[in-house]
């Protein structure tokens, strides 16, 4: 894991880069199409990201029907829609037809509505139908996410038609690892892994060696449950079907590979109030996403403040009180965010149900006694010894077991009470119960110094 | 999204649990075997973690040879290692002789050194050999979780000759997706995708329908990187080739989807120093793995305390300040904390490399800078009116300014000089850096105002 920074091995050299400049600035169409040709589509991707936004698109124009929009797939959203922007609709249709369907559906679904219409109006009847299908499932579905390419046989077929069709047939799907047995209604009946149908004799039909309880796919489920499914039962791929049981797609593991990637992201991006801006964006941008969650914080940190305002007497009387405040508060803080973090990945993971909801409050809630109770001696000590005062080392103590007992009940309560009202339970984030952890520590501290010191 | 709690689709019934105790209690071997032969393996598994540990021994004992070992990669830790101790080795050996070699490895790399060697002593030559040399391979590398299972052909047969001896050979893997032509050495000369093979007619040599330039995986690469070329390059499969460019394994991406979900749960975890317990562990565990940070942030807490005692004076003289103190640090921390998440991911994922990391300091702290203005003019307005002081105003906007722009700044840069040192950069974590900003936040806001009022 040693100095990743300079750890180029999957990536573009930067004298590709210097020759891809070259031929954009000299126009060399078929110098370009030729380096390119070369190149898998996550470096074109990686080419198009490093270049300067003009480039971009004379590098996309220059190319033209050489151009694999396969790459865009691979950009950042921004850098997407700026290329996409720029292109004729007709262009753009053309640069689709030869797409795997999810792959066109994933760049036309953030278009705005008007500029889809136009492109999807150049596109050839069938394939038109077939994306406006995927679309009209809800965002995040996998009706989205679906390929609409895949190959279904007739149940009544054997292993030899069905490996004399493949070999004749010339519109098959560019990679596939299984076929779809289906009714004249299109009823998915089973599935057919290739292993299987190499491993079989030509006269043994197929409905014998079809798989007849595959794991489907409903097409409006979230996304992120259908992850979920192929995580637990290691799939490979699997049918999507609509609500009569109709096959309407598949979706294969590298789809979801990027879905599991990408909510891990959110998880640690709300948790950190930290945006959804990629590398590419301005400043400005970035500064706009991140900046809700800085007003909202200040906000809290007022109400924290306002807890001491009210000991502000106790605090005059004893100085002690405000150089030690904020260890008690950083402590609760920190206690908050382990017991959050860990009870927002259970959640997302599925792993919290209604049967150990109970469990882990009360884990959380043990294991903050008893790691309250362990900091609280340490920090009681060194309180003591520094200010010379037995007592405020009690006091400190005190409100330290307190506030962390608070900081592990509410950092698994609060996230699981938010899934239970619908909401993402990572964007509790650290804001809101940094806040309450910091509000429940000042009000102990002080309060109990306060009345013990008979103060303020 | 709504209501997770309730949602079991994927699970275990209640009623399943109920019916697996009853059988556990009567020692009804029968009826268990019946019952659990039905179940996916990441069923079984979840009924062993809802088991009471010493039910889920008498579980394993009870199904004996049937019980399918699989079920073991699908637990915790901690409860796989519980249930092995409790077996004999030849127990053990003979559940492991029918998976797949890298689950075997995978559940033999955790055991003790002695109670792993016990159990392979048991194992077949053959599957001894193949698992003693994928445990030789590092520690979380290729080799450890790759396949030993596949397919090699030689690269003189033809379609048809491989077909047949598909048809004839009884040992094959359970699954496979491709085939992998070797020379006699064994080194890799190309992989043919079994689509492309169904769609061969039977006299074409595989030789010319092989990909003649596969992309391979060193069996010592990091599993990190391996994930990453499969992400970057949407592999189903890759060949993980010896030094040699000897075929050694294969590796799929289900293995793959583990591993990208474990790094990113990895990264998570760091970042809120929560350890890694899960929830199956106890209380007491929970609490050791989470301790160490809490001490570690206790230390840094008294270094920020040691900064507010220096102005203890300047506080007696005007209490206001400590009522304000933790607005300025717990903007300082959110902004900081917001800076290094991004980073880390964009670190974890490779976006960074040398060519921009100015960039990425020189944007993070630009955002900084303006959402540090942004927040410091509302602060400003706020203080100035509550405490009636314009000065006290300006004081708090100023602090907050240049604590939002140090919190940018180190909240980028921390993570990517621990990168450069070759330490997980998540592990920065909000402690370091929340103190280094509560450091830098109260000498600001307290040095300036000492300064500004003349106090102290």
């Amino acid at each position: 894991m040693a100095d990743q920074l300079t750890d180029d091995e999957v990536s573009v050299s930067d004298d590709l880069l210097v020759e891809v400049r070259a031929l954009i600035g000299a126009e060399d169409k078929e110098g370009l199409t030729q380096l390119v040709d070369g190149l898998h589509e996550s470096d074109v991707a990686e080419v198009i990201s490093r270049l300067e936004p003009d480039e971009r698109i004379e590098f996309v124009r220059l190319l033209g029907r050489d151009f694999d929009f396969t790459a865009l797939t691979e950009v950042d959203e921004k850098v997407r829609l700026h290329i996409l922007s720029e292109l004729a609709p007709t262009d753009v249709a053309d640069g689709l037809a030869d797409l795997d369907s999810d792959d066109a559906v994933y760049i036309l679904e953030d278009l705005p509505d008007e500029q889809s219409e136009a492109i999807l109006a150049q596109l050839p009847f069938a394939m038109r139908h077939r994306l406006k299908r995927s679309l009209d499932f809800p965002e995040e579905s996998a009706g989205r996410r679906m390929q609409t390419d895949f190959v279904a046989m007739p149940p009544f077929w054997t292993v030899g038609q069905v490996i004399d069709t493949l070999r004749e047939e010339k519109d098959l799907p560019d990679h596939f690892t299984e076929i779809f047995v289906v009714d004249a209604a299109f009823r998915l009946l089973g599935t057919v892994k290739l292993d299987r149908l190499l491993r079989s004799l030509r006269p043994v039909k197929i409905t014998e060696i079809m798989d007849e309880d595959p794991r489907t796919i409903q097409a409006d489920e979230d996304q992120e449950e259908a992850a979920r499914i192929f995580q637990r039962y290691d799939l490979l791929s699997a049918a999507v079907v609509d609500d009569s049981n109709r096959l309407v797609g598949i979706l294969t593991i590298d789809d979801i590979v990027d879905i599991i990637e990408a909510e891990a992201e959110e998880d640690i991006r709300a948790l950190a109030g930290a945006g959804d801006a990629e590398l590419s964006d301005t400043p400005l941008y970035v500064a706009r996403t991140r900046i809700p969650w800085l007003m909202i914080n200040m906000m809290t940190a007022f109400l924290a403040s306002g807890v001491i305002a009210i000991f502000d007497g106790t605090i005059q009387a004893m100085v002690a009180l405000a150089v030690l405040m904020p260890v008690v508060t950083a402590l609760g803080g920190n206690a908050g965010i382990q017991a959050m973090t860990v009870t927002v990945r259970a959640l997302s993971q599925r792993e919290i149900t209604k049967r150990n909801v109970a469990r882990v409050m009360a884990r959380e809630t043990i294991v903050a006694l008893m790691n309250g109770t362990a900091v609280a001696v340490a920090v009681g000590i060194v309180a003591a010894i520094w200010f010379a005062n037995i007592e405020l080392g009690g006091v400190i103590a005190c409100s330290i077991v307190f506030n962390i007992i608070c900081a592990g009940f509410f950092g698994a309560t609060l996230p699981m009470l938010l899934d239970r009202i619908g909401v993402d339970p990572a964007v509790a984030s650290s804001v809101f119960l940094s806040t309450l952890t910091d509000v429940i520590g000042f009000f102990a501290f002080l309060g109990i110094a306060s009345w013990w010191f008979g103060l303020g």
